[in-house]
């Protein structure tokens, strides 16, 4: 089984060079059309989703482009009078068979689904691309775009700040000074960035038991050791463990439990809170999904709660805004913001100043809770499609998992087959699910360990037929 | 001194807050004046240096905007109807003492001088604004833009990579596959990425002394321990050091030492390539000013003498055109590209897809050519501006450091001045330059160590007048 993935991805690797090669060495010329997805299988004869994928990388790198009904047309790359393809021989010959096998042979191929149910994209025209144009032209007027050309405020744009804070102030109870915030890009670089005012010879880390692995694995690159916390047996064996780890950090998702949507209940959100103050430890509190909750009410975050300054406080961008943007913010506790300030004084910060001065715009003018809501509304939609095409077509067959909130829903299948034989046979009808295997660290949790089924890059017209398409995978 | 020193920044901080708070609080409206900053000098009785400070303060921070000849005007702060003056009031109230202390109390200052002699700010106006609003725009339309709802390649849009290595190619000689780049947010960035694949536990880091130490930093925030090697005693010297070190990886500025502008013979290139070889470790060159050198001829860089795969070739983007886009790269040779593709296949790019498509563009279409040749232009009158006036004021008074190459130079006085002296006679004329003394590690090198004098963020016409200012501080 492995094999043949291994082998389809060969295959897509190969075609989409062929047609890079071809392009750039003119076979291809700007303005041509490739030959259709179906023509192109049947010279080939392989299937139609190879070439899909294929098409859909060079795509994604700009060698063609796509409109609807028209195809994929090929690109006007200037690459400066054709000096690549020659230098790319030169190249070829600078290094061995085994450094070419390093450098080439490695490439990460692109899964292509007719149906994808991912849960961290959005959907292609998502983002409002005409209002940042015009901001991002605001911005570059006038006196304040002196700031494009020197290194600029390490914790961030002031005002930047100002807004994040008076939106969380609104929206969630979150209560700071502006001078407690700190522009990120991204929650795995904000872990590693965090992680250096501990010391991984001495600290460590608790996480959810299971819980979200690209916080552990910035944890991990960060060269903590992390310990899990089971939250399947109830919280107080949560809080139990979480004692018994004496970890100096607890990572928490408590808003939307990542990846079973659970949320923590006020008594045990004052138990970690204590957790913290009894054994002086910190809690990250990653609060990447407070924003879409559909049948439920709100819980206070940890950080509104915190009398002891225990919380750290992270936000992003990336689910109600793009995930392309790489912005986040953390919000320090008095104590640690002051080691954060010495530690990282001659440290520039990464985070454009472009991108932080039209984001302050976005928020300033209303924009990002314009946004918000209507990201709200559309994702509750697309909610209820999805929960009602699971109990349409696999009613009986299945258990779900979720807590009406977040961007996907968990899947048990009732008849034993593995994670990886339900991916492989959805993958063969053209839709794509996800495993949760890497969210679990110390069991291997078997059958029981469910599916993940993502909603938010998928079109809400394309949830039903997709979950049939599922069930007719699984279940004939 | 130094107490007179930190009296100076309290007090900008005060007025700086003052402003800021009077104007949140409406006393002063959108589009009111500020008082000038004569005016206010004289009210308060500071130094207009200060107040200037504060007021740029608020500037950077958009709480004012500035035309030339019309002062400081008020920006149209839009914080939903005052939420934010009603809530900091209760967040004050939220701390205690101690804690505000330690979220307010502890912000960097920002000098301000009438002549800075800064090295890494660009001027003001740098930035070729209207190019990147037109490419921003054009990023945004069209079939592409899809990109900006989805994570992207976490080594960074190929066609990028792609351009990146065709003009390396033609400039440097620098040879190498576009899947060898990865994008990186800046030199630290990729420093603390890069260290990720290797062991603090085990391996060491080698440093020329004296040498850059905003790079020194990132290792030692990575917890790798630096060695220096001295280069002030010659090349056979350093690199006999670099044997004794036995260092697994050695970050050197070949093409123009940091910071004495030093330029790596040719031997001591193959010499180290050796090095690296025979020790079986590996050499970071950041070519981070090769574009500007004005007297001398280039020497090829390491990569491009590297047959052992042992280089890797950091470049940035902050000095030719911005270091507030926080854009950089590293080119990773075959064996270290392969772990870095498994240590960081889940990790997501700190860069914000924007910038990458935007740049690729500036690049495509002849922009950072031109840009670069541009800069080389001017700077090179501005070198030649500097050396005239430093021969023209201090003939016979210092010993001027410097290799015809790059945004500073160094010098040294002959009157046994400390560093701090020095640099606290040229700011109480207005004249800002900067110190030396954190480029080295293992000795105090007392009056040797020379003061740096930049000239990439002042204005041509200002270097002659800044100098004579500099010569009457220094020598009455």
């Amino acid at each position: 089984m492995n094999s043949d993935l291994s082998d389809t991805k060969t295959l897509y690797l190969q075609i989409y060079e062929k047609f890079k090669r071809e392009i750039m060495e003119g076979i291809y010329s700007a303005g041509q059309r490739l030959p259709s997805i179906r023509k192109t299988a049947e010279d080939l004869g392989v299937a139609r989703n190879t070439i899909e994928a294929a098409y859909r990388q060079l795509l994604q790198e700009g060698f063609v482009s796509s409109r609807t009904g028209s195809g994929y047309t090929v690109e006007q790359i200037n690459l400066n009078e054709g000096v690549f393809s020659k230098s790319v021989d030169e190249s070829i010959e600078a290094f061995g068979s085994r450094e070419r096998q390093l450098i080439l042979g490695t490439q990460k191929p692109l899964r292509s689904y007719k149906y994808d149910f991912n849960h961290e994209n959005l959907e292609t025209d998502a983002f409002p691309c005409d209002t940042w144009r015009k901001l991002t032209s605001d911005a570059l007027h006038g006196v304040e775009a002196g700031g494009a050309s020197c290194y600029n405020d390490n914790q961030g744009d002031y005002l930047l700040r100002l807004n994040i804070v008076n939106h969380l102030r609104r929206s969630r109870g979150v209560s700071c000074f502006p001078e407690q915030v700190v522009i990120q890009a991204g929650t795995q670089a904000s872990i590693q960035n965090l992680m250096q005012l501990f010391d991984p010879q001495v600290d460590t880390v608790a996480m959810e038991e299971p819980g979200y692995s690209g916080a552990r694995l910035a944890f991990e690159q960060s060269r903590f050791k992390v310990i899990p916390c089971p939250i399947f047996q109830g919280t107080s064996f949560y809080i139990r463990s979480l004692f018994k780890s004496v970890a100096k950090l607890c990572y928490v998702t408590p808003s939307n439990q990542f990846p079973t949507g659970l949320i923590l209940p006020m008594q045990a959100r004052l138990q970690l809170l204590d957790w913290a103050n009894t054994t002086n430890a910190y809690i990250l509190e990653d609060d990447y999904c407070r924003e879409f909750r559909y049948n439920v009410h709100p819980v206070p975050p940890l950080q509104s709660l915190d009398a002891y300054h225990r919380v750290i406080y992270m936000g992003t961008f990336s689910t109600t805004l793009s995930p392309a943007l790489r912005m986040s913010y953390l919000i320090l506790p008095p104590e640690l913001l002051s080691q954060w300030k010495e530690h990282f004084s001659a440290t520039h910060s990464s985070v454009p100043w472009f991108s932080q001065v039209v984001l302050r715009r976005f928020i300033e003018q209303g924009h990002w809770e314009k946004q918000t809501r209507r990201a709200l509304a559309h994702n509750k939609q697309k909610y209820e499609a999805l929960i009602t095409a699971l109990n349409t077509h696999m009613k009986g067959k299945i258990e779900l998992i979720e807590n009406g909130a977040g961007l996907h829903v968990l899947v048990r299948v009732k008849d034993g087959k593995s994670q990886d034989e339900l991916i492989l046979m959805a993958e063969n009808q053209g839709v794509g699910i996800y495993g949760t295997n890497q969210y679990w660290m110390s069991e291997s949790p078997g059958w029981e360990s469910p599916v993940l089924i993502g909603f938010s890059s998928i079109r809400k017209e394309d949830i039903e037929p997709g979950i049939q398409a599922l069930a007719k995978a699984w279940f004939g």
